[in-house]
């Protein structure tokens, strides 16, 4: 087992950690920990909302939930000798669930308070718990479900420089000043009640790690949320980024400064439920290295990544296709976004056959291995996407062509918290 | 093989082929075979251009290609006792290019005739032919690379009812009048020079099949343009709606009246050079079947499929991802076509370390079996986008970390035709 | 389409083909067409049997086939240039039956005439008519059963030099003089009624291409039967060996002389019911290459391949395990036929819990593409063999955690033909 | 984390284990723990040798060590209810090695003492260290090679009845009595220095749990040794019994008695070199449930599994074939021992031009995922044996097509220790 050089108490407030949790971006987070190329070690984690979910019946915990503070992240971990400009190489050798903690939840979060892609088909909090039975879960929220994870960090990345973050501050700014283009994806059937477009900095409950308290109240103006994926990966939630994958992230300040954390025991592809993955506290293995000058060499400008070779297989998908036309009949341009959410809504209704409620069909795609795909993206004013579930995740044939035989069982019976 | 319901003949012109071909769709197109539930049958197809482009090394026939006539489809083909509110299980047993014609190509289109995903980084004609080898292909525009193709019809639907035709029209015109909402994905630099953002119905150059010239005349106004994906699948272009898929497409009119055409060799997803596939004439053996009553039994309004086992298998991958935010810095909301831009520019940008031109780049994410994933579409303002490039379409070693000994090859050599 | 350079007529007696007919290995051979390196080529052939099988429900014509004229092979094909001691590289770009006859048969043969791998279990002759469905087979026979082919050629070999030739004669005539060593795995029940060891040149029936009537004569004594694989691959019966593989065949005389035929649908490792795969004649599309020297510069005296990367893909398995003691309690050595035959059977038996005869079992097991592996050879006195049945080549739920479900349902009266 | 049901130490020797070894089959040893239909608990396991090997560079260990109390397994875990005819379904959730002990060993046995499947031709002691990256492993002794670990129990069964541990003993004892029949494959050249060609029970070096050592003595006369896969499954070395596997099976005896252990991090199918995986102590997650009367129910008599789908997948394989003829041209019945000894011989050439020892190749084939494939058995007197090296598990280019690119590298001068 490599060191640990990043630890988490799990029954400690974010406040109170071994190792002080950082959320938000900002160059001068002083690094908790420091590495040399080749090294191997192990960071610790949170779950991403600081252990604000409780593994019990009722959803409560997600419609109140303090959103401002998340996600609570671990690092950074600087990385001796690398520069700006250099690639780190970064090895996911391994993750998972703290040993007496293998459980993990799912969130449908309030439309008043976090929402979600489909909040306006799913405005009430709902929550599902699953439990770990080595490398699969099954939830009892979600009955005849089970499958093995493809367990990976939501975030991983590096630290902006200064001249970074501003660029983030200034773009993000700079949408929510000019206000939607086409926002008819998320919020279509009220037209008012807006969901933020971007989250500028929040100086509210800032954590950054060591830095002193002064420095960190004026670096609260600046520093920027973690909700979005952005030059440094960050909250990429990309579900194949999982173990054995090998990633190189650009590097921006000195010693790169690798933050990470908001573990997910599976997510579907979009993470559609906001909260969509299974979340956990944990631990991951890591590996690094550094390409002099790799971002020159490389000839690219995000990370990019070899996914490892030990995803869960599946031979069998029912497949759900998704274009710009809202359920209401109104045509968007070329935005996938409606095409994603109406093969979701499709999908939705397609399991609801099998006795669940539409809640856990949602979260049923959120967190199983599904795969959604841009299929078509220059057919004018139609953006085509596809969402793909693997069949075997149900205890049970799922079979459009057995589809008569589905009938009777209420799988809503063990329902989703409220 | 089964008995051919429909004949083209690649020597002759659109207009005088053995059946005649469609080009819109329209509820009143005379079925031009009728078949059984149960029925195996063989359909021939032009390829889209209605054979406006030939195997030489001129881009020319790219650039002035007529864009109103297409695409050049084959059908309809009615099924005996469809009516609407069923669901037609049509299986693709088969599909392949003409014994004589082994032979496809991809198009980059010039900017002012048709444009493409990322036309304003390659606003100029471009062609690449491929050859066939059996299962695999490979093209003398394109050196080392070779791969199995995943073959499919680009459009496969059922036609629309005058119900569903009238709301198409209504919709897109809609469009097309209240203006652009963000285009920027398209052609985000000028802000002037649009391209339509929706092709309403387009009197020239219509084919209707047998339908009579009067009622053609009449047709021709509302029959709509099969450039974008709808309700009946159509141009869905799913690259995984290959070999031994089964499709569920819904019923509008009486018979169900399929049409299909636009085959494919092969196609990256997104299909972005927009003649982005390997296209070609040929053939598909399918076997139909009904389900009375399916759509509300199945409880989905759009196409649903069951992909074909026998899809191309890949182990090593080289993920690049993009988010909402051009390369110009500015911030775009929850838009996947951004992240899907910035992915694809990385990704052509790492593939010219190998000698290629970036036109030759852009071509071989469009016909590989390239997977493109929307893997988060919660974290506003950033939708993430992941694009994965099989390493094993390279006949060398195109791996990041053998990346030192990719140098001083030049595959441009044998360049694009202009 | 590549030139055919070898044509067959399924309407013809062997004797009376278009090409002529080639059943035994031998190096005087003429050669029925030549090839350049880099050339594609079609060759045409018949099923192994010579047509000797009808597309009907007895197996009457199974029973009574006449063996010692098989296989009927076509060739051989020269390639110009290429030595002994080189390696030709043979690309099998594709292959497929005829487009008029979609359908193959498997047959079980019969103790007295045949055998097959569980002779003493199945000792009468069975048949099964497979139809072709595209990519897909269903037979008649064997209900609710389909499965995507993994199409290959049984045999593909290059033409022994006259040494070789001695030496395969000798080693073989070795074994039948010495007799046998242990053959329980075969015929345990009887000890009497032995199949033979090995078959030696077989003067009657003998086709050898163009070679002129008295050289057949003379050669006919020396001709080594098709049965076995030997050092030019030849009866070698891999499944994988499929659509897109290419192959490293050794060079023993000048122009290699390839001679390929035997082509199955579709069959599960082991060819169990030694007509076992699904027979059909056909074409395959090859292209062809030498590499000088290459036996020397591979370090290799069999063939060698590289499987194609579009065979079925199956994530579910039923894996069935045997070892080396009969199911009468006999311990072997080792021996791998045991553990093969072990495992069948319970592989079997487990099947006819839905329903099948044994007998219908026996044939999925031959065709459907299983697969069986030698799990463990070190740990005496058994040698472990495992045996998987890919779960999805059933139209049912056949998994074991579902078998209560599975009652009630005969699937054997659609019987296998008598 | 399960709790902990079977403890190892160690630094412990095997007499000195916080709960008792057992290293021989017997019904009466004392269950070690007792669990219930649906529990899941962890059981820890001393590597098979019980410690014997060390993480250093020198081969002694493996020529001296001594096989007698062999191997060294947890157990028996006793499941309450389950009865004779009964199935216990074993869940693998999940295993691995301990944390601190993050190595694993491979071994060549000498001829004179162990053995292996090509011992003629590898008689000398060697060994080979392998670290564990997480889900990966690298060796320092076999550079440039790292794979993902497929890992599972070599050994996992159910205790024998007193009947069948008499029936175990007969036949194994009647093999040794009537003598060799066909061994070839094992040691063709000599003739004389044999290998016992069965293991009967050995007195000396007995472990039998927390029987006591009255009974110990009594029973040591009639206990299996574990060596041999059998009804129980036990030492069935299969590769897929991995992660997320299900095992079907048989009870013989109250409460089914489980005893398993022998981890593998990863094993090649075959496990050639005897001491063939990379071997390691650790823990396993299991779950436990019962069918009644399941022997009758599913119809089988040895164990069934279903693999679990989070195995390492591989697309582009080097398979060599091999036939029941040895290298000095004698030809033997149907041995597929022979033509698995060709395939690995001609593999083992094969990989040799890369600069690696023939030893070193040895053991890739015998810890890498490599597939071996009983691909036709029915080809009288030649049974082929497929042999398929997945390219991806080399850091270098391996692919025959660019072999003139393999010379010079000296992978050998990190040699085997000896």
């Amino acid at each position: 087992m490599p060191e640990t050089v990043f630890e988490v108490d799990v029954d400690a407030s974010p406040e109170e950690q071994p190792d002080p949790i950082v959320n938000r971006w900002h160059p001068d987070v002083p690094a908790a920990a420091s590495v040399e190329p080749g090294d191997k070690f192990r960071v610790e984690t949170l779950d991403w909302t600081g252990g604000q979910v409780s593994n019990d019946d009722s959803a409560n915990d997600i419609r109140d939930m303090e959103l401002d503070p998340n996600h609570h992240l671990s690092g950074p971990i600087e990385v001796e000798g690398a520069e700006p400009g250099d690639l780190l190489v970064v090895d996911i050798l391994d993750l998972g669930p703290f040993p007496d903690l293998e459980w993990g939840f799912t969130g449908i979060f309030d439309q008043e308070n976090g929402g979600g892609f489909l909040t306006d088909k799913f405005p009430n909090a709902r929550k599902a718990i699953w439990e770990f039975d080595g490398v699969y879960t099954h939830s009892r929220h979600v009955p005849d479900v089970h499958f093995a994870g493809l367990s990976h960090p939501g975030i991983l990345g590096t630290s902006p420089s200064h001249e970074l973050l501003e660029e983030w501050n200034e773009r993000e700014r700079a949408l929510i000043e000019r206000g939607p283009n086409d926002k008819t994806a998320v919020n279509h059937e009220t037209g008012e009640d807006e969901p933020p477009l971007a989250l500028p900095p929040e100086p509210n409950d800032v954590l950054l790690g060591d830095m002193d308290d002064e420095a960190v109240e004026e670096a609260a103006e600046k520093a920027a949320r973690t909700i979005p994926p952005r030059e440094n990966a960050g909250n990429c939630d990309i579900k194949n980024l999982s173990r054995g994958s090998r990633v190189y992230l650009p590097v921006f300040v000195e010693g790169g400064k690798i933050v990470t954390g908001d573990l997910h025991f599976s997510q579907g592809d979009g993470e559609i439920t906001f909260c969509g993955a299974i979340e956990m506290p944990g631990w991951l293995d890591l590996q690094v290295d550094v390409i002099k000058n790799g971002m020159e060499k490389f000839g690219v400008d995000h990370a990019i990544f070899k996914p490892g070779n030990v995803e869960p297989q599946f031979s069998e998908f029912i497949t759900f296709e998704g274009y710009s036309v809202t359920e209401d009949g109104e045509q968007h341009y070329k935005n996938a976004n409606i095409g994603m959410r109406r093969a979701c809504l499709d999908a939705i209704d397609y399991l609801s056959n099998f006795g669940y409620t539409k809640e856990q069909a949602y979260i049923i795609l959120s967190t199983a291995p599904v795969e959604s795909r841009l299929a078509g993206v220059v057919d004018l004013p139609n953006t085509c996407v596809t969402v793909s579930v693997p069949q075997a995740v149900f205890d049970f044939d799922v079979d459009p062509d057995n589809l008569e035989n589905a009938g009777g069982v209420d799988r809503g019976t063990a329902a989703l918290p409220d």
